[in-house]
């Protein structure tokens, strides 16, 4: 599994107060212990209530820069934002996201092209979030069309079937799980498979049982990786523990020190 | 999903010594226990030490029915133990359990058939457990066959296939989910499945973590069925919230809490 650390993202009060008091310790500290705790990558949002959010994004990646080179997430709806962020990110980075619309797609897809990035795309278009599996292929299968037709390698390309809070939209949750498993038959190398996962939980009380199980679903239907907070240290032990009984890594006694060891 | 609480085994210590000294108290809690934990019906085993089996069982089995009338799965290896184990279990208990060899299904179902049992049939035969997943199909669909030679609704019939420690055969893990997916396949209606869950984590030493990690695999999967330890807390509210995110159980706040008062 890649794990993408969600934590640097200003939804989170933290790192709203970090970036408007431009501390770059918080964001340093976050860096690091995502990483620490399993993360291969670290998701940089400035969050919806950025009133600049290229210079935001820019102190961002340039704090996170002075701990660790590790490919970064750059998330933001914007274009420009998009942009400058794929700059200063530099190799391996994930453009996340775009949506299942042919035209932003046509916008998106150049861009990450340009810089070498990777795609997290979004099985949603403009009119909303589809309702089951099969129209979830559908958009699924458009993004897949969307990348070849712009000489995109599919091999970087992670589709997130879009988790909703069990608690507003319960049937998505399998829903969801069943599209993990059909977007591996889509092409040849198939994409990959992403989740945000902490979505699923979203409002709900017992939020660390309903990740860490719906996270053991979905690595069991195939799941390439995930948008998670590293930081959850049972979140992480179910993701290791299921890699373990997939035969993904070989099996010791002190297996979930091993993992972080590796 | 049906639980079958493990914890009447004269492999544990306090049932072994409460049979030994006939002391009722100890299986009457471990029934009531397991009952108010989420447990749907009782395994009850001697033991492999117990020197009079019949005896033993006949007392285990009338200790239980003093304070409950739930299903029983009578466990045991001797024929003998077992249909006296059926006539006093009465109503809806399982035959616990035939192996897949012609001889001991050709003994066994019709005796299930006569007390009308439901029947746990384990994929392996004399020749030992398979390495893999086509050959616990072969054996599962030669225990499909016995069932429909002999009249038996294969409604009643619960396919275990048969899961080992992981520290000492960890392939076996992901070719048993595999097997659990496929069992669904197998005819119309499918036999069930059913996992003695905890021997994937025999001799392990993070057992709690393995045990739930695997339930959650093997439930979504299709599991039907698991003879577990329903007193461990942590692996019931796996379990719940598993059934919540597939949609088999409605969505409240209060989930964990509404599963036990159903």
């Amino acid at each position: 599994m890649f794990i993408i650390g969600e934590k640097i993202n200003g939804m989170f009060k933290s790192v709203r107060e970090a970036v408007a008091g431009r501390d770059k310790r918080v964001i340093r500290e976050l860096a690091n212990a995502q990483l620490a705790a399993g993360a291969n990558a670290l998701d940089v949002n400035v969050g919806p209530g950025s009133a600049e959010p290229i210079k935001d994004m820019e102190w961002l990646i340039t704090s996170i820069r002075e701990v660790t080179q590790c490919p970064l997430a750059v998330d933001t709806t914007k274009p420009d934002v998009m942009e400058l962020g794929l700059t200063l990110a530099g190799d391996n980075a994930f453009l996340n996201s775009v949506s299942g619309d042919k035209e932003k797609l046509d916008i998106l897809i150049p861009l990450a092209k340009k810089y070498n990035s990777k795609i997290v795309a979004l099985t949603m278009t403009k009119t909303g979030v589809p309702q089951n599996t099969d129209t979830r292929m559908e958009i699924a299968a458009n993004i897949v069309a969307a990348a070849v037709e712009h000489g995109y390698d599919t091999a970087g390309l992670y589709i997130d079937p879009l988790i909703l809070p069990v608690n507003v939209a319960q049937p998505h949750a399998s829903a969801v799980i069943e599209t993990i498993r059909q977007i591996g038959l889509l092409c040849d190398p198939p994409p990959k498979t992403v989740l945000g996962l902490s979505n699923v939980s979203q409002g709900t009380i017992f939020r660390g049982l309903i990740d860490r199980t719906y996270l053991v679903m979905a690595i069991s239907a195939g799941l390439d990786a995930a948008i998670l907070n590293p930081l959850d240290k049972e979140l992480m032990d179910a993701m290791i523990a299921t890699e373990l009984l997939l035969g993904k890594t070989l099996y010791c006694d002190s297996f979930l020190d091993a993992y972080h060891k590796k």
